[in-house]
């Protein structure tokens, strides 16, 4: 079922971050700091949380990526991605933006959009989240998608060619579009969504991705394929949430080219 | 040992937590973001931290409850909190309030006060806790409690006479009082106080609880049920504190009517 | 080769932790703070996360030692910082500083000596932190370090004697010197560099340790080698950095005399 040269694209994208370690600097959430640090540490990147406005500019400067996580929100930390995203942009650094609970709020909804006026590289989201940026029904409950991931593909589309961004809508079936390419991945496990924050999570791995891959689409998919091998190997041997949160930092630290061949469901 | 009455109350509010999926707004201290959304994900609710003065008042409108817990605080957080407990009961949104380390510092009890004079539905602490909101001695050690939960009886129904809730104190035994009906807990494990913030997740469980059971001391033995039964069985599994926290988490989930007919110790 | 004096050091410290529980305040990161509390309450000291202007003056003059992390700044939390630090100075309550990131950026730096001159009791940092401080070369890469200890030793006895604390460079072989005395450790396990602020718990486990040993270098070793062989004994168990988060948390409460005998590298 899967494609080759998207397979292929995964184990370079997973043996470049190996290699790299990129500096992922992150903006995100105070729910997922802590797994989303160990995530990009197990998959072999190097993470760093920091949101001060004095010094955010200097940081992303320094990094291979950022990612934009707007789950927990204040001005100041609004203010905060926005400086870091502009000198991403100045400095050709590639970035990812999750508009995490987009459509829950006014305030969600536009800090959203204005980070997204500011061309992230990739923007990933469920399918409610994506519609809410689009300015499309699909209500959100709190944080979690009420909507199916393909009901969102044609909003995902204009919004790539409005942004010049790839859009990445996380659901059962993952889909990733750039506007004209359209890659689905049908990895992961449902017990995933009893963990909080693994969406986060693939939105940071994705920032390892794009560290080191210069073609989003490929990137976003590798992201999308290394957490949910990760998560079908973790739920083979969780016993339940709390432990498929651990079995998924191990899963992500034990990839192989093997794993991936069996597993990857990329197309 | 057990009043079958109140053990029937809490199979239905773990059945009605599940169907009904209740969205619980929480305004929380960070050091326990992630097991809290996480517990309260394993039990079947759905979590969502959001403390954004631009958007607590909004968020609390569209969610099935409310928790206030002041483990981290700084004024930006207790106008929110204070923002997104009028507007709950403006709603008629049920909320609970956890004052963590009231009694460590003026700061901590006074900000405890002013929050429960907007008169939680639940007000939940260790009993150094509720006898400092409740201006009695009862030296709190940090966060620890250093008193026992019969010696804070007294000043639990006073507070909830004084403003019309019920108190929960949490300790070996737990009390549950509306200052008429009083109902006691004694379920859980020595090793589950070596886990930092099993209070707070108690709390948010209280907040999922309150959202889909009308009588808030059903509701409330209910979540201290659900939480020292899980307790119970993860300890039984665990290792040690760090696992205990893992176990918790699966064992939230695994909860099922057979464990609570054979553990729940309520009356 | 191990340095029986040291090793008994070990001992009583580690029995004084479990008998007085210290209360340790930390000023902390977001990304730790959870992981940090639960390693406190593992080893056997009481933990809080207090922040706030309002309350950290009073907060810290109630407690046994502080503890200063700047993984995450923001102008308020270093302002918390200061004030604390200060008030620990005034009390005779003994503190420790974590520079972290020191050298990546330009806010961090000035950050971490501001504080430095407020003369801590201990300074834990990597070579690269270290060598930030005292204004020397040696690149932070985010927040990892890229020198091995040993190249930042004189830098780190030179700041000892500027600032009469004591200076701890974590790496492969830890270093603890005052300026006179060096003692290493070389307790610890390559996979602990997986998992996201482990040094940070170093940083509050010497907390707990400078709250019950006025000798900070005896102390600061005892924290070493606790965190050391418990990461040592979790990496056994562990199949990847998920679990080894987890293990040493159990690792921790169950460390015993017999196993710092078996295992203690100090000298």
């Amino acid at each position: 079922m899967s494609d080759p040269q998207l397979v292929a694209a995964v184990h370079g994208v997973l043996a470049r971050v190996r290699t790299a370690a990129p500096l992922v600097h992150s903006i995100t959430n105070y729910v997922v700091m802590n797994n989303t640090a160990n995530a990009l540490l197990a998959l072999g990147a190097s993470p760093a949380m920091v949101h001060a406005l004095e010094e955010v500019e200097d940081f992303v400067s320094i990094s291979s990526a950022l990612v934009v996580n707007i789950g927990t929100l204040s001005p100041t930390w609004v203010s905060a991605m926005q400086r870091a995203a502009v000198r991403a942009g100045e400095r050709g650094i590639p970035w990812v933006l999750d508009p995490v609970g987009a459509g829950a709020t006014a305030y969600r909804t536009d800090t959203a959009r204005a980070l997204l006026a500011l061309r992230p590289t990739v923007l990933r989201g469920n399918a409610s989240e994506v519609l809410a940026v689009a300015g499309e029904e699909g209500a959100t409950k709190g944080v979690d998608s009420t909507a199916a991931s393909d009901a969102a593909l044609d909003a995902a589309s204009r919004l790539a060619h409005r942004y010049g961004c790839t859009v990445v809508i996380t659901g059962a079936v993952d889909l990733v579009t750039d506007g004209a390419r359209v890659v689905r991945c049908g990895n992961g496990h449902p017990l995933m969504t009893r963990v909080t924050g693994l969406g986060c999570s693939v939105s940071a791995l994705t920032g390892a991705c794009v560290a080191v891959e210069s073609d989003p689409v490929h990137a976003s998919a590798a992201a999308l394929v290394l957490a949910g091998v990760a998560g079908e190997v973790a739920a083979e041997r969780a016993r339940g949430p709390g432990s498929l949160q651990v079995e998924i930092l191990d899963a992500l630290a034990a990839l192989d080219g093997a794993m991936l061949d069996a597993r990857a469901r990329v197309w």
